[in-house]
């Protein structure tokens, strides 16, 4: 496949023009892989993130005694070590080709070079995360409105046990309990939000007070939705 | 609060260093809008992007017979046109304060000055949007393992039927499939090489042939899972 057309396909680059796309084609890597072979080692100099067009990338790390952990695997389409490269900070991992790819690879200092020159490279490609984030939130919100409800529904009758009163101290942070929650912290505002405007809490700042425990109740046993 | 605190709470600007966000702190607009305010109207040149602080903002679209059309409602710490207003198009809907809300206004040539003096700023936005992109990619997996290989193995089974044979072509794009099915493309990579290598299907090109009908029943019916 031409280098542009494979460049076309990669989400990261989804907002790109025609020539925008062939400018980063002056500056990619066009790299072949074999089965098992290295591609960077964790604390090397992260000088260029790259983009799987075929084959299969392990990301993994080794404990003390050399015991592997796998964190990711990456396929087609699918970039690599950009976040560490774009923040400009080492390889925080090992990378192996766990079949023969083929990877194109983007030099940092090019890269750059390129947004200097073409700012609106970086913002068609802002614009295109972005949009790319918001559609990924709205997905998560309609797979986890129907059990996250319920679960956080659990949460607050326990807290309310624990802390004996019907008003309640959230002492985790919005981000770790919507992790704990499975979901996102946005998703876990809207949750609030809604159980709020259906009388079964109110709240202010951290604290949630419960006025509908029967309510309550019934979702946290699954019986109602909200 | 501070706008330079306030900015450091935004996810859009998660992976700004200080100096960055002060540099984007000189060129923020602070608004405040009461309630029912317009913010912009559809067709609107999209001058700047926006970030909710405190409040609620619905972003609609109004029928030929002036029917509104809610599209999203946004919180704190949600950007807003920025995707719009990133690629250089004009504002796609309408935006109007649903509670008095305060909201920065980002001007789109000085963000674009900013970006060109200081690449740097746009390498990190885009490694923190890159990074919740593959956190939320996770989460729709680990969401969708649940159910999706389920309805992809109904969806195969009646591919079968309809065409009359076990090696069935995928009539839509991974892209719409993995809509339709509640999932992500890569997600729905990620499920047809499980159910590969579990030796349940081959897949080759767009074409998947069924190996292991029982199994796939099983997994349809729910009774099983991948």
């Amino acid at each position: 496949m031409e280098i542009v057309e494979a460049l076309g396909r990669v989400p990261l680059f989804a907002g790109l023009e025609p020539g925008q796309l062939q400018a980063l084609a002056r500056i990619v890597g066009d790299r072949v892989y074999g089965r098992g072979e290295t591609i960077f080692s964790e604390g090397d100099e992260g000088v260029g993130f790259f983009v799987v067009i075929s084959g299969r990338v392990k990301i993994y790390k080794l404990s003390a005694e050399g015991k592997e952990q796998i964190l990711h695997l990456f396929g087609p389409g699918e970039p690599f070590a950009e976040a560490a490269v774009f923040a400009g900070a080492r390889f925080p991992a090992h990378a192996l080709a766990l079949t023969a790819s083929r990877i194109f690879y983007f030099p940092r200092a090019a890269f750059l070079g390129l947004i200097q020159q073409n700012p609106a490279l970086a913002m068609n490609m802002l614009a295109a995360l972005s949009l790319r984030l918001k559609a990924f939130a709205r997905l998560i919100e309609s797979l986890s409105l129907k059990e996250v409800p319920g679960r956080l529904a659990v949460h607050l009758l326990l807290l309310a046990e624990e802390q004996g009163e019907e008003e309640v101290r959230l002492d985790l942070t919005k981000t770790h309990l919507a992790s704990l929650l499975g979901t996102i912290p946005e998703t876990l505002s809207r949750i609030l939000a809604r159980m709020s405007k259906a009388g079964l809490i109110a709240c202010r700042g951290s604290n949630v007070t419960i006025l509908d425990r029967d309510a309550l109740e019934l979702l946290a046993s699954g019986e109602e939705r909200l």
